[in-house]
């Protein structure tokens, strides 16, 4: 059943009268299985409410119901006079959580809030929050953390649109294991400890109250499913999202975030795998500094003959930093006017006055006040992170037996998909040199998923198939691997070939 | 699946591995799955627990899980070495409640106790207390004094038998409907207005923690279903315990607490009524004082010709007072030595010295100090309880097409029917003039009834069914109804002739 408003149902119950004299509940249930084919669950929470708000209505009521695993629950009761039911979709991210209001009755995106992860104070990464919450006290506190924010952003989302928190009776949660374990207030010891092992994969639709979440009495979250420890519940709602379950075609879905995690497969089969994975990758596709802000440079532009540098910031502010996609579009720019070598290392040669030296190790200056420098270190460390980010495209698309060229499309989710040029991380070799067509950037791909859901029925159907559906492959860490990364570790790869348009260009300098 | 003990599942798990590393409740979850034929449900208290419970016992656990609707729920996880899981059956009377813990392993009783409802406190009866509930706060009160009672009744349960509180799994509660609603904080308000409409009459299978019930943190509490405002799930528990609903011949079960609650019927058909149904019956069935304490006379013996009085009193102590057992025996005898007269009325002629004058009323001189007296009022109400007790059951056996004489068994449960005599009971035309041996006590049949489905998930099956089953009838206090009430106030009856046996022995004297 898809439907505009698949968890909204009008109800015209007949009036208690001596010879149909059953209970309130009884009375709702069997009219709501004659329109959902089954017996909705009816929470003592609503129980309670229920006599009250029957005989308000006149026995003429809007029932909120959310299905989960063929079962459905009721999740309140109002007069459809009533303020509208709304429902908010979280993305809950390691350093960010984006929470979305959409009206049950139309779908619409009512009014959307970001924040940063208040369990940034913690730690910035999972693994110290992890260790923090085996510490006496530190898995409650990180716990309070996020509930406490999430309850602030969705006062403030009803705020904004003159509603109360009492009127969101649904919640649709992805993100990543580790935090959807914090959340949850479940241990997460067990997932950085080989064999890396969650608490639950599928904790599935919860009392919005057992998670403390104080929103309608009787409300529910539904909480996007894991694969396992490093492959989460907001890559679940990325491919709901990007729809490559469904598709005929191979297609390919790379999210990086905290993580670099891949799926690739069509309507057929799915094969995933996450960058996390061994000792070798650790940090590998971490550290390039995400944070987007005015100042910071987004965009970079060298000319080829002239060495002049033309830098874009956020709001065109006075440079500050540098973000990832402004990184990769510097260490492209440098390497196709020959101030990069190969190797990934700066070139006194064609840098000249731009290149100088801190405490032995040779920096670049990038703007023209001389203040932003970018040493080489930061350069080796984008080296690792583009080489472990192709040697793991490189070795899926290899374990299930096709080419970069049997990819109809390269989904690009999360923040880095947001703002990166394909052809910047084509030229430095990250990503494999595809058609610029076959990229697709997908903005937040968890929230979107999450918020595809709250108005459809059979997108909500399918989030545990998806999951049950994945084949999760180990990165098997050994010397076939290692040697992969090795070639990957030039500007673009040893194997010049395999990048033809980036040899194309790199020639002309 | 009927075992000795079909909550408990021992379940030896393959430990996680880097090739098998799904989530811990995954891996539970499938276990089950294999055995029980369904994923079972875990709560999130549950899975907060998990990883240290599986790991504690080196994942070979013991698993407490309930099923209900064909859905399975997970209550707890144990070592096999743990303390034995328990479970307790409640008989929440109005009353009374009775509180029995039974081990979930053996299915053994281990320890019961008995309170008086302390909702007496608030009101005798069952209108007072939804009157009161009805006041602000009111309903809190009464909900959370019998919550309160109940956990205290659980930790004595505990202490008695050397375990936990947060051993018990699995609380199996059968209460009438009233008692039920203010247990779960339902508001009873509309169960006593025309139509009788209760919140819910299936509250069916809820986490133990909701209600307020403080033992294992995933416990589950089975609420017997009602059939409506005037059955309860003390009478479906009753039906469970005598075998009704499975016998071939029709059988007839009579609860006499604080109500009268009847229902006959057989294997494919169970019809029922109760007494408390029209303000013609109101207090009818229920003013004979049923507290039996040390002192109270449960037994009287009159010589027909002496016209001596031989009392029993509970633990032969001096009597202080009379029981209903005690009042009908009283009746009966009084009746068969002539000196209660057709009418119910103390005969001047054959009381002699007896019969004393109080306020311009005849009152009995009962035992020989001369201070326990039953007053011409006391036997009045007796003379309308048995009318309408008789009236109803007459009405009920006419309704279904059949006679009294085609009951096989006629089940007497309730307080009643652990101590009347059917012998009294038929000598004042209460009960019908059948074979004495037509008649069978049951006992606390709500609590053994309560009891059975801890043991066996066949039993735990039927409920829901018998529920499903009863056709409850209205009793129409029509002009019908009340000529045959005001035949029945005579002793035994207006037409002696349906008490041959009466008849008999009364001739005698």
């Amino acid at each position: 059943m898809t439907s505009a408003r698949p968890w909204i149902h009008d109800i015209v119950l007949d009036p208690p009268a001596i010879n149909n004299n059953t209970a309130d509940a009884d009375r709702l249930a069997h009219a709501l299985k004659i329109k959902l084919g089954i017996r909705p669950h009816i929470s003592l929470a609503l129980l309670k409410r229920l006599p009250r708000q029957l005989r308000d209505g006149g026995f003429h009521v809007r029932c909120i119901a959310f299905k989960h695993d063929d079962a459905w629950t009721l999740l309140g009761v109002t007069r459809p006079v009533d303020a509208a039911p709304a429902a908010v979709a979280v993305d809950l991210g390691t350093t960010r959580v984006v929470c979305r209001l959409v009206s049950l009755i139309t779908g619409d995106r009512l009014h959307e809030i970001a924040f940063d992860n208040p369990q940034l104070q913690i730690g910035p990464d999972i693994l110290e929050r992890i260790h923090c919450a085996d510490l006496a006290g530190g898995l409650n506190r990180l716990n309070e953390l996020i509930v406490h924010s999430l309850n602030q952003a969705f006062e403030r989302l009803a705020q904004a649109c003159a509603i109360s928190r009492a009127d969101i009776y649904l919640i649709s949660l992805a993100g990543n294991t580790a935090m959807t374990h914090l959340l949850l207030g479940l241990p997460p010891r067990w997932m950085i400890r080989e064999p890396y092992i969650p608490v639950s994969n599928t904790p599935g639709f919860l009392p919005a109250a057992d998670v403390g979440l104080d929103v309608a009495p009787a409300a529910g979250i539904r909480i996007f499913p894991n694969v396992g420890s490093y492959f989460g519940g907001d890559l679940i709602a990325g491919i709901l999202h990007c729809g490559m379950h469904t598709a005929e075609d191979v297609t390919i879905l790379v999210d990086v975030g905290t993580n670099a995690e891949v799926v690739v497969g069509n309507r057929h089969w799915l094969v995933a795998c996450a960058g996390a994975a061994g000792p070798a990758l650790e940090g590998g596709v971490t550290q390039m500094g995400m944070m987007a802000a005015p100042g910071v440079i987004d965009r970079v532009k060298i000319d080829p003959v002239s060495r002049r540098f033309f830098l874009h910031t956020i709001g065109n502010a006075p440079p500050i930093g540098i973000c990832g996609s402004g990184l990769i579009d510097l260490a492209a720019q440098l390497f196709l006017a020959g101030m990069l070598d190969l190797r990934g290392k700066l070139s006194p040669a064609t840098c000249g006055e731009r290149l100088i030296a801190i405490d032995g190790m040779h920096a670049l200056v990038v703007d023209e006040t001389g203040k932003l420098l970018i040493s080489q270190a930061d350069f080796d460390s984008l080296i690792r992170s583009k080489a472990a980010m192709y040697t793991i495209l490189e070795t899926i698309v290899q374990t299930v037996g096709i080419t970069f060229d049997d990819l109809a499309t390269f989904f690009v989710g999360g923040t880095f998909g947001s703002f990166i040029r394909p052809e910047s991380a084509i030229a430095i070799g990250m990503l494999p040199d595809l058609p610029l067509s076959t990229y697709r950037p997908l903005g937040n791909s968890s929230l979107e998923g999450a918020t595809q859901i709250l108005r459809s029925s059979a997108d909500a159907d399918q989030i545990d198939a998806i999951r049950d559906n994945i084949t999760y492959i180990e990165l098997n860490v050994n010397q076939d691997f290692m040697n992969r990364f090795s070639a990957a570790k030039f500007i673009p790869h040893t194997d010049a070939d395999r990048f033809p348009t980036v040899k194309a260009v790199h020639r002309q300098t």
